[in-house]
């Protein structure tokens, strides 16, 4: 049992929670949580298992969590590993996924989710998760959006992590024209669109940029956009919050192509 | 300036923040940030104003904060107060809306958002945001479902707060059958429900009721409802979150009423 602070396994564990650059670098990423660990055993991505000493008392019910190898840390050194409050006791090295720009293009569904400089992680998450659910062919993300492996973005895509393909482009305008190119149109939604989001045909694939929560679409990317749309407000709401946008467009798309 | 955390004003904010039942005698609750505390004065129902030090020395733009009396408040004691990590320096003490059921049912648009003891503050937050935007007549909460002054709600409604008709029911399943009384079909979402979210016509009226975030509809409001509806998931879900169902039905129904 690992019972200090200052063992390496716990100390890369911690920076792999941290560091988005340490994660890049290594190419793993840490998830938590009995479900989130399974899913990537699932996937044939786990790399390492570390267990809480209380929640290894418990008995660890899914044996596929003990194949790659565990360690059991005391409890109070999990909680310096832990990303969470309330530890669930379970935490998994996980390695990167990583998909070519062709891999999101080749799906045949050609439903394409774009975000412009997202920001919040809770955001990101609840978006991929929402994206599988509308049966996305993926998500293309801007460069200086935030870190799809951040813990806190890995725990809200309740596993969509291991499932959605995703791209982060150089040059997201560069991108938007290569979907363009194969005849994907691409609509960015706007306060101030030209047209109602559920006006426009997605049925033959699609296109949608989400952009920055404070400051919208870039006015780079919006000059390439093949027609701003926006979705209706009444009240006095400035906006409505990003996840929620990116939800009633995916299913908008998701809505229309049943009715094809 | 109050310089102690034992001033009984400061005593009270804290009371306020952390607890749902002093809120409820008290009548009031906190609002933090000037954006929010400005919608406060707008609507009337703002009492008291505290400011950071800090953020008075920088100087208040808005004038309608001060209107209805303020304390500076020494930075450290301000934290305090806040029910956030980083605080923006204006708290105000706001009068609780209140609505009948008649408020709700009065309105002509007759669409009507029910929660079935929702528990997440950020789902209920963005629920009342969302709401707002889709043009809802109001929100009615089961009793155990959270508190909609939870400073967390409070903060992530972005305003709607001061808006959106709420009413808090006894008893969720009596209350289904008053709006069936009032010909308002009530639809309910479930992993099993019987139809597609977009069959029914909503165009006439409709109440959709969106169940807590691990166990759904309660048998009890089952059995009340209208029809089940469920959201077509691909992928490998177990769930959508549940303030994203309730954005897709939102707008579901206002998707139909634009169409009329």
């Amino acid at each position: 049992m690992i019972t200090s602070e200052s063992n390496t396994q716990v100390k890369e564990a911690v920076k792999l929670q941290k560091s988005a650059k340490e994660r890049k670098k290594q190419k793993l990423f840490v998830a938590e949580g009995q479900k989130l660990v399974k899913e990537a055993a699932l996937y044939g991505k786990l790399q390492k298992v570390y267990i809480a000493e209380s929640a290894w008392k418990k008995g660890i019910e899914e044996p596929s969590l003990l194949e790659c190898g565990y360690e059991v840390i005391a409890d109070r050194v999990f909680a310096s590993m832990s990303g969470t409050v309330t530890p669930q006791g379970v935490l998994g090295l996980v390695q990167m996924p990583s998909y070519g720009l062709g891999t999101i293009l080749g799906n045949p569904k050609k439903s394409i989710l774009l975000l412009d400089n997202l920001r919040d992680p809770g955001n990101l998450g609840t978006i991929m998760r929402t994206a599988e659910g509308a049966g996305m062919s993926g998500i293309i993300l801007s460069r200086e959006s935030v870190d799809l492996f951040n813990p806190k973005v890995v725990r809200s895509t309740m596993g969509a992590i291991f499932r959605m393909p995703f791209y982060y482009a150089e040059d997201l305008a560069e991108t938007i024209e290569t979907l363009k190119q194969n005849r994907i149109p691409v609509y960015g939604t706007m306060m101030q669109g030209s047209i109602v989001y559920d006006v426009p045909d997605y049925k033959k694939g699609a296109g949608i940029v989400i952009g920055n929560e404070a400051s919208g679409i870039s006015e780079t990317v919006a000059a390439h956009l093949t027609q701003t749309i926006y979705i209706p407000m009444e009240g006095n709401l400035e906006s409505l919050n990003a996840a929620i946008s990116a939800a009633i467009l995916m299913y908008e798309i998701a809505r229309q192509k049943r009715m094809d």
